[in-house]
C-alpha cells in the first residue's frame, strides 16, 4: 500500500461500515491487514474489531497498543468485550482490567461469570426495566428522561420489587396503547425469559421458533440480569452452521481462510493423520486376501466401487441425522423409526445399484459369478452404511461428542472395512 | 392415537406454541401427522402450517379442506400465504384466490410478483409510514389511533409525498426524544432500504453485517412497497446453511426426514448414480494397469491410501472455499492468493504424510522402492487435490452452478483418478 493509494484507502475507509471494513480485512493476508488497521482512525478500530471473526481479530491484537485495546474493551458491548479480553495474553488482559473503571469491570465480569457457549455469554447487561403497576405515560416519561434506549432493544423489561422478571412490554405496545393504561395490562405474552446457563444453541432455537427480536436473561433465582438481542443470535446461528459444515471435513471455524500457511497445515494434519490410520486399516483388510487378489485382478479393479458407494449412502444419512439433531427434530422417540426408514432407503438403493453394477461387471469381465459377488457386497455394504450413518451420530451425541467432527471419518472406516471384507471375502469363498 | 390419549393430546396441543406443534409434527410419520392435525382446533391450523418445513406442510395439504386452506391464506402474513398458494395444485390455488377479498388478493399478488429467492418474496406489505416534516407527538397520536403496530416491526418508515423511501425512525427513538422534535431530526442513519429484486442471500448478509431488526423494501423507483423483519431472515440463514451442508452429500432441504421411503430413495439414487459413474472411471484407471497389478499385490493393497488422503485434503479446501464464497469473504481479488496458500498447505501435509506412509510401507512390505513410489504419488495427489478443492467451487460458481452440490463428487473423481494414475503409473515405470 503506497502513500497515494493509502490516502485513497483512508477516504474509502471513512465511508465504510465497520462490518464492511472487517470483511475486507478478512480477505487480506496478515501483513496487509496490519497496514489497513494503521490507516484507520483509532476511534474506529474498536467497532471494526467487534465485527471480526475471532481468528482474524487475534491476528491483529498483538500489534495494537494497550491504550487502543482498553478503549476497545470500554466501547464494546459486554459480550464482545468479554470475548476480546479472553483472547488476549493473561498479563495484557489483567493490565486492561485494572485500568477499567470499577463499573465497567463489573459489567464485563457479570458476563464472564457464565461458561462459554451459554446465554450468559451472549447477554448485554444494559436491560432497562420498569415495575408492573406504573402507567404507560410514566414509562414514556422515564424513557424521555433517559434520552436513549439500549442499542437494538425492542422494549422494556418488567420486574417486581426484588428485580424478579415478570415479562416484557414492547416499545410498539407503549406507542399504540392509551397512556393511562398500566404496564401490567400490556405485558407481551410471548415474552419468555431464558436462564443464563441455557446453551447458546438452545437460545438460538428459541429465537427461531418464536420469531423473537430480543429476550430477557434471568439467573437461577429468576432475577433479571440482562438481555439478548437477535443480531447476536444471528451470529450464533451462522457460526454453529459454519462449524457443522467445516467439521464434516475435520476443520474448525477458527481456520483463518487467508491466514498463514503453517498453523493451517498443522490443524488439518491431524485430520489427515486420523484418516491415514483408518485407510491403513482398510488396506490391511485388503491384505488379508492377498492370495485371492493375486489370482483375480478384476477384484482389485472393482474393489473401490463397493467402498465408495457405501461411503456415499452413509454420508447422506449422516448429514440428515446431524441436521435433524441440530434443529432438534430427531428425538429418542422417533430415532428408531428413522433407522427403519434409512435402512429401507439404503437397502432399496443398494438393490437398484447392485443390479446395475452386476450387469456392467458381467459385460466387462465376462464373469457371471463376479457380478453376483459384487452385487451382494454392494447391498450388504449400503445397508450397513445406512445403519452406521444413523447410529454413529446418535452414539456420538450420547457420548457427549459432536457428531459432525468424528462422524464422517468413523463412517468411512466402517464403509471401507465392511465393503472390502464383504467383496473380497465372498470372492474367496465363491471363486477360489 | 386412541381416544383417551387423543383427549390428553388435545389438552397438550392447546398449551403448545404453534412452532412447537409444527416441530412435533415433523418428527411423526405421515399417517400420525394427519391425526394430530385433525385433533387441532381449526383456528390453530393456519399458524401451525406457517411454522412448518415446506416438505412436511406439503404432506398435509392434500387432506385439508378448501375452507381451512382459505382461512390459512387469509390469516398468514403475505410471504407465507404466497408460499402456501404456490405449493397447492393450480385449480385449488385458483379457487382460493377467487374467494379472497380483493384487498387480500392484491397484497398476496404484490409479493408473488417478485421471483422466488428475492427480497420481494420475504416482504410483508403492511409497513406503516409517516412524512418527514411531522412531529414526534403527531406520529405518536397516529400510532395510538391505529391501536396496533405491524407484527415484529421496530419502527415507522419515512416517505415523501410520492411514497419514496427517505429513512426509518425506530419506536425507541419516538419514545426517547422530545415530542416537539420532527421525524426528520431523528431519522435512523443505519436504516438502508433494499431493492425487492435483491437476492435473499444478499438480504440476509446485509442483516448480519448491520445487525438489523428490520429493513424497508423499495421498488426500482425507490417507492416503499414493504418491509422485511429479522425473524424471516433468520429462517433464510438457517435454510441456506442447511442446504449447503446437505448439498455436500447430494441431498436437498426438501428431504422430509421422517417422510415415506420411496421418494427419499429416488432422490438419493441420482447422487449414487453419479458417484457410480465416477467410481467406474476410477476403476478403469486401475484397469489400465492390470499387468502391473497382476504382479504386485502390494500395489492393490496400498492403492486406496493414495486416493483417500487426496480426497480428505481436497474436501478440506473445498469446505473452506464454499464457506468463504457463501459469506462473501472470497472475491476475484484474493482468490489467487488463497490458491497459493492452499497449495502450500496441501503440499506441506503431502510431504509430511508421504514420509510417514513411505516408512510404514518399507517396514510392511520390505521394499524401499515401493515406499518411494507411494510417497511421490501422495505428494502429487495431495497437491492436485488442494488445487482442485480451490478451483472447482470457483469454476462452478462462474458457470452459475452451486459448488456445494457438484463440488464434492467432482473432487473425489479428480483425487481418485490422479491418485490411482500416479501410484500405478509410477509403479509400472519403476518396478516393471
Amino acid at each position: 500500500l503506497a502513500n497515494p493509494a493509502s490516502e485513497a484507502l483512508q477516504g474509502q475507509l471513512q465511508q465504510s461500515h465497520p462490518a464492511q471494513i472487517a470483511e475486507m480485512l478478512t480477505g487480506l493476508p496478515s501483513e496487509d491487514r496490519q497496514k489497513v488497521v494503521e490507516a484507520l482512525p483509532s476511534e474506529a478500530i474498536p467497532s471494526v474489531l467487534a465485527e471480526m471473526q475471532t481468528a482474524v481479530r487475534n491476528s491483529l491484537l498483538a500489534n495494537l497498543d494497550v491504550g487502543v485495546l482498553t478503549e476497545t474493551v470500554c466501547v464494546l458491548p459486554e459480550p464482545y468485550a468479554a470475548k476480546l479480553l479472553e483472547s488476549l495474553p493473561n498479563n495484557v488482559a489483567d493490565e486492561i482490567r485494572e485500568t477499567l473503571d470499577p463499573k465497567a469491570r463489573e459489567r464485563i465480569d457479570a458476563t464472564l461469570e457464565w461458561p462459554k457457549g451459554t446465554a450468559g455469554r451472549l447477554m448485554h447487561v444494559d436491560a432497562v426495566s420498569v415495575r408492573a403497576h406504573v402507567t404507560i405515560a410514566a414509562a414514556q416519561r422515564y424513557l424521555r428522561f433517559r434520552k436513549t434506549a439500549p442499542h437494538n432493544s425492542d422494549g422494556l423489561m418488567v420486574v417486581d420489587r426484588a428485580n424478579r422478571y415478570l415479562g416484557k412490554v414492547t416499545y410498539a405496545a407503549l406507542l399504540t396503547n392509551p397512556p393511562e393504561a398500566t404496564i401490567e395490562s400490556i405485558l407481551d405474552p410471548r415474552a419468555v425469559a431464558v436462564q443464563a446457563s441455557l446453551s447458546e444453541e438452545e437460545t438460538a432455537r428459541l429465537f427461531e421458533q418464536r420469531d423473537l427480536f430480543s429476550v430477557a436473561v434471568v439467573n437461577a433465582d429468576g432475577a433479571l440480569i440482562g438481555r439478548i438481542a437477535v443480531d447476536d443470535v444471528v451470529d450464533v446461528i451462522r457460526r454453529l452452521a459454519d462449524q457443522r459444515m467445516l467439521n464434516l471435513s475435520g476443520m474448525t471455524r477458527e481456520d483463518d481462510t487467508f491466514g498463514p500457511v503453517l498453523p493451517s497445515a498443522r490443524k488439518r494434519a491431524i485430520w489427515l493423520g486420523i484418516n491415514l490410520m483408518t485407510a491403513f486399516l482398510a488396506s490391511s483388510v485388503i491384505g488379508l486376501f492377498e492370495h485371492t487378489l493375486d489370482k483375480i485382478v478384476a477384484l482389485a479393479v472393482l474393489m473401490p466401487i463397493v467402498s465408495s458407494m457405501g461411503g456415499i449412502t452413509g454420508s447422506q444419512t449422516l448429514a440428515l441425522v446431524i441436521r435433524g439433531l441440530s434443529i432438534g427434530s430427531i428425538t429418542s422417540l422417533n430415532a428408531r423409526r428413522l433407522a427403519r426408514k434409512e435402512l429401507a432407503v439404503g437397502g432399496l438403493n443398494g438393490v437398484l445399484w447392485a443390479l446395475m453394477v452386476a450387469l456392467v461387471t458381467m459385460l466387462w469381465f465376462g464373469d457371471f459369478r463376479l457380478g453376483l459377488i459384487i452385487a451382494a457386497a454392494l447391498v450388504l455394504n449400503m445397508t450397513v452404511a445406512a445403519l452406521a450413518g444413523w447410529g454413529l451420530p446418535l452414539l456420538l451425541t450420547k457420548l457427549g461428542q459432536d457428531p459432525a467432527i468424528a462422524g464422517s471419518v468413523l463412517l468411512t472406516t466402517v464403509t471401507d472395512v465392511v465393503g472390502f471384507f464383504a467383496f473380497l471375502g465372498l470372492a474367496t469363498v465363491v471363486l477360489l
